[in-house]
């Protein structure tokens, strides 16, 4: 293989700087030794991390929520998603924004993958959850959050995705995750 | 649904201030105005884009690469990838990146999806590339990447997504894709 052979491919903090904390991420400038002594610079977005959920109805739809993404100026079909509060579970989150993005509560909540998103740059890192045995509940989103439900079969969205129709990486990672357990 | 039924989801941008700007990523804050008239902040990372690659040899395995990964301070099995030079084609920066990374060229090239890694914070584009009819080539990584190849079966590879073991999400996209066109 071309990469360099190196057994320890560990990389050695040697000194940090706060760039920015903000509301959401917060940034700061590492720089690092190398495994062969070399120093680099990395820049690291740091993220409180995030659960995203496969809802699926007994009908076998899944609910997806529509809502713009600033950072990309598009209106995006994903998996109900949010950040973790301080201290939060992974699951009470899940619950807590499933039935905020969506209006149900789970009977079943499944824990089906842990993942980085970014891992170059950043370390959000995303619980992946299945909610089956769904439940209408009343429920609000957050005041800044304006978003629309969708429901679209499991199959369907497999195509979707094949046709370029699903741009977000961890709806596509649920997508496929679900058709591996809900398909034949 | 639970989500409000706005119509129009779009927000607008009011403001926009730049926090930092780096050598591999960029940070501002926008204030956008929303589909309610209220306001709201936006913290958004700014990314060239980046390319991945799933490069599957003759024998059906894929090539992937272990490396350190400072953000989440793990050795993570990823598919091939790298950012955008300014200005270059997604499709010179996969063959770049395969090289580089991997030692090899691909003398197909297929372009299999486009998505956003994180479109909550970020503006990250991934163009993901299947490579085979693979070569080998002489070639290096950058200075600053310590990396070694790894060969594992796309089933096998299904089977580590599953457990856990691949914590990479356009690499668990990737396998995922890659699957739907390789295995029956």
């Amino acid at each position: 293989m071309g990469g360099k052979e190196s057994t320890d491919l560990k990389e050695n903090t040697i000194s940090s700087e706060r760039i920015y904390d903000g509301r959401t991420i917060n940034l700061r400038r590492d720089i690092v030794e190398l495994p062969d002594g070399r120093q680099a610079q990395r820049e690291i977005v740091e993220h409180p991390g995030a659960v995203s959920i496969v809802p699926i109805l007994e009908d076998g739809t899944v609910i997806l929520v529509k809502q713009f993404r600033a950072p990309i100026n598009k209106v995006t079909l994903e998996i109900p998603a949010g950040k973790l509060e301080p201290g939060e579970a992974p699951e009470h989150c899940a619950a807590r924004e499933l039935a905020e993005e969506t209006g149900y509560r789970a009977g079943r909540l499944e824990h089906k993958g842990t993942f980085y998103t970014t891992p170059g740059f950043s370390d959000e890192i995303m619980y992946l959850y299945i909610a089956t045995d769904l439940r209408p509940v009343d429920s609000q989103p957050d005041f800044d959050e304006f978003l629309t439900g969708e429901r679209i079969g499991l199959e369907k969205l497999l195509e979707m995705a094949e046709q370029g129709k699903i741009i977000d990486a961890k709806t596509l990672v649920g997508i496929y995750t679900a058709a591996r357990f809900f398909l034949p």
